[in-house]
């Protein structure tokens, strides 16, 4: 993409409204633009990011064997008056009657949706388990919405639903969830770690947070080392197998956010094992047996392998999809601005043209670019009438992995800088060279 | 993927409450289900032909030169105030209000949000032209919704804005999202021919509807034989070039709809270049000038190259995303189901195991499924515990393009019968003959 064409409108200054570290770099970077509170359009830049973050949730979705549906935004109040959830969210669900007083929402969350569904379309335990997820726009109407897109109210949250018909099914589904977040988080160049939860408003009794160590994240965690320095994806994930020993070699070992911490099991720590840090939520898993699909509540059934109505196990877990661009940035950026990890940049290379115009610099630039997006790379070319400094500022403030310096006296000798984003490190070298580190 | 494990609730009679063949087939199909009047939920075969739908409006809104963002669903009632359209809308407008009485509505386009965006980021003729594009959900509360997708109330819409400097300008960008929107239907497998339109609620005085030609349509349609027999796809369009001519080939031959019928124009034409057909519109472009950014409504200038400020001129361009669901299956189907082009389909193969448990058929089923896979097809095997006529009528009913049934006898032969769902063509052939012709 040629930078000239592109829309990519960059602020100079901080933001004045921005608290945080990402929301800021957000704006300043071009990446979201607020339209009402806690209500944001994603420029193309963040479309980008947040397209990279949904495709690979959806690739590890898929891997675990759900399937991908896609549930209305809007929903009708009468499914939440059969759970009893109608009056439990308050303020925070967004209502409406529709030209025909109606009464609508705007869905916070699907469980009563997908229990809708399920009791519609499956009559046996021969169909089971059933293994759904989607990727839709939420809303949560906050009394205070901030951060960005940290706590917005429309938000886009992965969230996937089973069905099992016993408790042990319920757990294998379970457990294929827990290690389909652990590979998701560690793809997107997260460390995130499972730590047992509080349920909440989803009700059930087990449940892990997905936690995401940041400097600037929201709580203080506790964290065994081994499971910090752990790569998740070294290891083979057989989701036809048992699931049950790789969950326990994570949830045996010490994690726990500030609220359930415990000081003396922690301290009972060797103490090179104790890892103190900042977190951040990125996702929650919930196994809450028949809370919706009992008596009390929907009531659905299958028909048993004995004839005998069975109400279904299920579990829920989400991901929030437009959360993870600001956890992520949270995660990894600098003074000068964001450092993307390589799996979610919305471009690879930012090749920056430093003087346009100019016979050899326009020649390598150009060759630079050709031959980068023959060779499947996603380039972002700087080819503004700009001074490079602007340019310089600009490729660190949008943080794509690498950047490439071609200047007017360096491309006369046929040679530019490589730089690598993260590092800083920087070398000159020959078109071949460039071309071997990027592509090699 | 394996039915056995598949979300796929398929029925075996036709829905009371649906009129029209494609919302009975997409019923009957599994593709959606219905949450309220006019709302759907996407089941996993109809996420993938929506998907797949979207991919291609995307790749070709694209290599138009347009850059896609993402706007939100809700958006702030003062935007639509300030344009003047806020009453226009009446009823069809879903508005509310949220905890701080803010009012809000669900967006049922987005020329409003657009032009703010652009107010706040685009300063100097020297940034124009902009063209950008999103795919969002958009809200209408029809009075009646019906038809299924084709008249929902929550539907997924690709729409595209551009800025220009002039009014020259505004032509070019509008011949490109012309020629994109010829290159999108025809990779969609569909016949849509533009005609000249009435610009209705959005404005402007330049406007073609795209009509697509199905026995089914809900109205009538008058073309030149030309326009129906020519393939854009055989043509290079090249968007950086004039478009001017390609745009003029298309209009200058008699192409209308009832309403813009001209009886004696048509009878002019010689009788071998009347197509009398019936029509479903599928998409709409919009030439507006200034319309929304003009002093009357929201004001918004860029600085013009003589340093004096200059409204830009925009247009605005649609499709319906979902409704092309409803309308290629209008287009396409016969009397036992769906019949997907291939570029839509949700999977390319329907692989019947018509004896499970049977030696033979399950090891060639099996060698095909792996092989197919491994080259890259997406096939669904029916593997389920079912009667052979049960897997030929939902095989049918899904309308893959092509089905492989293997059977217990052609198995112990090596051979399975390859079918090609749209002309109901049979082969008996080998194993390696039915992956020659699927994959040669």
């Amino acid at each position: 993409m040629r930078l000239s064409r592109y829309f990519l409108p960059t602020l100079k200054e901080n933001p004045a409204e921005a608290q945080i570290v990402s929301h800021r770099l957000m704006l300043r970077a071009g990446l979201i633009r607020q339209q009402a509170a806690g209500i944001y359009s994603w420029l193309p830049l963040g479309h980008r990011v947040l397209t990279n973050i949904a495709r690979i949730v959806r690739e590890e979705q898929d891997a675990a064997g759900f399937h991908e549906i896609l549930m209305p935004t809007i929903q009708p109040a009468e499914l939440w008056k059969e759970s009893g959830r109608y009056d439990d969210y308050g303020k925070e669900m967004l209502r409406f009657t529709d030209r025909h007083d109606r009464e609508l929402l705007y869905g916070p969350t699907n469980e009563e949706m997908v229990t809708d569904i399920f009791r519609a379309c499956v009559k046996s335990y021969r169909d089971l388990p059933i293994l759904l997820y989607h990727i839709q726009w939420k809303f949560r109407d906050e009394v205070r919405p901030r951060f960005g897109v940290m706590r917005g109210r429309e938000f886009l949250m992965k969230d996937a639903y089973s069905f099992d018909l016993d408790a042990a099914g319920a757990r294998r589904s379970y457990n294929r969830m827990f290690a389909a977040y652990l590979r998701t988080f560690a793809r997107l160049g997260l460390k995130a770690i499972p730590m047992r939860a509080d349920t909440g408003p989803i009700g059930g009794d087990l449940s892990h947070e997905f936690v995401i160590l940041a400097e600037t994240g929201e709580s203080r965690v506790f964290v065994h080392a081994d499971l910090v320095a752990r790569d998740i994806l070294a290891e083979a994930v057989d989701y036809e197998g048992d699931l049950q020993p790789l969950v326990d070699s994570w949830t045996s070992l010490y994690a726990a956010t500030d609220e359930k911490h415990d000081p003396a099991a922690f301290a009972a720590l060797p103490e090179a094992s104790r890892v103190e840090a900042r977190g951040i939520e990125v996702g929650h898993i919930f196994y809450f047996g028949t809370k919706y699909s009992g008596p009390d509540a929907m009531n659905v059934t299958v028909q048993g392998s004995d004839g005998k109505p069975v109400h279904p196990e299920m579990g829920s877990y989400g991901i929030g999809v437009s959360r993870l661009v600001g956890a992520i940035i949270e995660a990894s950026h600098d003074e000068a601005g964001i450092i993307w990890p390589e799996s979610v940049a919305p471009f690879r290379v930012a090749l920056l043209n430093l003087k346009p115009g100019d016979p050899a610099a326009d020649a390598l630039a150009g060759e630079l670019y050709a031959a980068l997006r023959a060779a499947g790379t996603e380039v972002l070319m700087d080819d503004r009438d700009e001074r490079a400094g602007v340019k310089f500022a600009d490729a660190d403030l949008i943080g794509l992995p690498w950047q490439v310096l071609v200047g007017p006296r360096g491309a006369k000798e046929g040679r530019a800088e490589l730089k690598r984003r993260k590092t800083g490190e920087r070398h000159e070298l020959d078109k071949a060279a460039i071309l071997e580190r990027l592509l090699g």
